[in-house]
């Protein structure tokens, strides 16, 4: 017989049926057992009265997986009102050992570094194995998005011949005899692509070598960029991450989060200033935004606008990477934005320089040898126009839509300072 | 005005519009210039007869990108049947230097060598382009097929602890220091996560430190990755990858490739002693294909089935990883194919072990110490089902699909042994 999913139960009231999946629970009672199957759509209850069922069930523990056939009759009692019973059970694995996290219980209570430990375990757990659903969904939308708007989706080198974004946090390698960087983002590549496709967007892999441990940081992280030709200024950016993030969100329909019609904006020295008065700090000098000034500013829009959602917008020159366009008329900042989502940045971007003499003065002002981006260069040689572009850390993104307290629980394999297994 | 693509031109007639691209070509005759306009939907040709115009057109070399502000008028001789009079020329970049690839014939006839040099310019060109163009839409396609099939997206860490395939052709490097490899494949990950949700696909980049300067080989490439649960064998494993190569070719519109209905199938055992008969060589003893022999087999489905599609399953243990599933019955061969397409191998897959004790005996057989695996094999500990799945090298089957001669030009900046850049 065919298998079918345990959410197709209730269509196949009264008739017999085959579901296979694990043994997500055993309550094994003194006249009764119930097993607890779990398939990749949900759980379904099975009842065991009959001695064979009984006796097989016995012997076989939790995570053992196994192929049930029966009839389906309906239970209120049931979860999803429907159940097995006259059960034949037959092993389609090894008897499991005891897992060495307890997935039957509602909540995993064991700590992080536990749980991580025993990943290909762990991750079963719905409350886990929900986070990547939605991490699927919201990459989903971010391509759905940005294809409807005409953009092509590219695979760049991870191999790079020199640091994109700075010497610091790098990872090197031996490549044939020569060195190697793992690309910490795809940054000039998708550049040089819009002078190919003008609308370009990937989803990979990036690599930080972060001497950093805490609950934000990764040495592998996955990059959802995007980059586009033939804009105005930062603001058409703008638009299209308001479009993508809207798309992401879209997707994941268990998650309360809103979207509004418009973002609303605040300039960098505007933010500095209200966050300086409300919190009474001289930040005047300050070229950046500590994490309790986004805190501040996220509490800031959803009290004045009802947003989840702040752009901050202009962002100085010094935090900034060499490519980043100067706001015209404005001496000091830029045409760059971050977004912030409950007052974290998940996204960053703004409009790059696209005039290849101004590549030449920024990297010599900044003092770094235009030579090592040479090849890079080359696309702003021969014609590029003005353009702009953004990243979001996916699964930043994610714990922050699903109110993680940790960036580890989001990655599916974390990779840190202390972590590289499994 | 808002930007019009030049593929609205026809919807245009007679109106005022406003294109921007880049400067495809100039025809400078005497009394009239023609500008042939690149953007992202195509070719446009504007006619320069103006003085004012015709002056910011000699000053424009090829590749400046230009904004141009026109009347639309039906010239049955304009590529399109249509063009754009009486322009106002309006430079969004500097004057591009010479390209040094000639972008504007209808084909590049410079060696590959210095194409590559100079990607960022050549990938401009429309034979180039299109070229990724088809990649986006076959890996769209992959996804397609796979997301209706209930398989779950997932993105798996590319540095690892224990080289995955074997010991040769890995990268290496210092992580906080330890040594990590760069990921081969994402082999024992999605076979983790078919315990998760029993149907999984990961779209991503692999390394191999290839020492071969071959038309086949690169260092990095992007794996098309798939794997599924409770399968009987690999049969079942066949038929998803059918699917997907449906999807994958149904996106590609300008491909004359056809999936047949059903993919005629030849066991190892027989192709090479059909093999070995009509090339006269005694292949009896051989545990794999030549590309040679997959060649004659290319050849042979397409004269007995009409088919560019073909089946190799049952390859022997000798030439598959440890993880591969033994053929019941069948001494010495396994439950695994490769799919050949026009005599290459495009996909390779079958069935895995999925009992824990079956991985150890077949580490022990290798001589391979199981430890470095523990934490990979932890899944099967707890409960594994009979599972199988596939890979395809997105860059070798869309060369396959062009009919590119070298994989490099379907790589968007390629890797191997001497190139690193750009």
């Amino acid at each position: 017989m065919q298998r079918i999913l345990s959410d197709q139960l209730p269509y196949q009231a009264g008739r017999p049926v085959t579901l296979s999946g694990w043994i997500h629970r055993r309550r094994l009672l003194k006249s009764v057992a119930f097993l607890i199957l779990r398939d990749r759509a949900g759980l379904a209850q099975v009842v065991v009265a009959e001695p064979h069922a009984r006796a097989a069930l016995d012997r076989l523990g939790e995570e053992t997986v196994v192929r049930i056939t029966g009839q389906v009759r309906e239970n209120p009692a049931a979860p999803g009102g429907f159940e097995v019973v006259q059960p034949v059970i037959e092993p389609l694995s090894d008897p499991a050992e005891p897992p060495p996290v307890e997935l039957h219980r509602p909540q995993l209570n064991a700590g992080l570094s536990t749980l991580l430990d025993h990943a290909p375990v762990t991750l079963r757990h719905p409350s886990w194995r929900r986070v990547f659903e939605v991490s699927a969904a919201v990459v989903s939308g971010f391509r759905g998005a940005l294809t409807e708007s005409g953009f092509t989706e590219i695979h760049t080198p991870k191999l790079v011949a020199s640091a994109t974004e700075s010497g610091a946090n790098v990872f090197s390698l031996d490549y044939f005899g020569t060195r190697a960087y793992l690309a910490q983002s795809p940054q000039l590549y998708k550049q040089m692509m819009v002078g190919v496709f003008e609308r370009v967007f990937e989803v990979g892999p990036v690599f930080r070598a972060e001497p950093h441990d805490t609950s934000r940081h990764l040495a592998q992280y996955t990059s959802l960029d995007a980059e586009l030709g033939f804009i105005g200024d930062h603001r058409d950016v703008m638009a299209v991450v308001h479009k993508a993030i809207g798309g992401m969100v879209a997707g994941v329909s268990t998650v309360d989060a809103v979207v509004p019609e418009a973002i609303p904006e605040v300039h960098f020295a505007d933010a500095v200033r209200m966050v300086g008065e409300a919190l009474g700090e001289d930040l005047s000098a300050e070229p950046d935004l500590a994490p309790a000034h986004e805190r501040w500013l996220g509490e800031w829009a959803a009290r004045e606008y009802g947003s989840d959602f702040l752009f901050v917008t202009g962002y100085p020159l010094a935090k900034r990477p060499f490519y980043t366009h100067p706001e015209p008329g404005r001496e000091g900042y830029t045409n760059s934005f971050d977004l912030l989502y409950r007052g974290v940045e998940v996204v960053t971007g703004g409009q790059r320089l696209h005039r290849y003499g101004d590549y030449l003065a920024a990297l010599a002002e900044r003092g770094e040898p235009a030579d090592q981006y040479e090849p890079y260069l080359q696309a702003f040689r021969y014609g590029m126009p003005p353009h702009g572009g953004f990243a979001i850390g996916l699964e930043r993104f994610v714990a922050r839509l699903l109110g993680l307290p940790n960036v580890r629980q989001a990655a599916l394999f974390p990779r840190d300072l202390h972590r590289l297994t499994p």
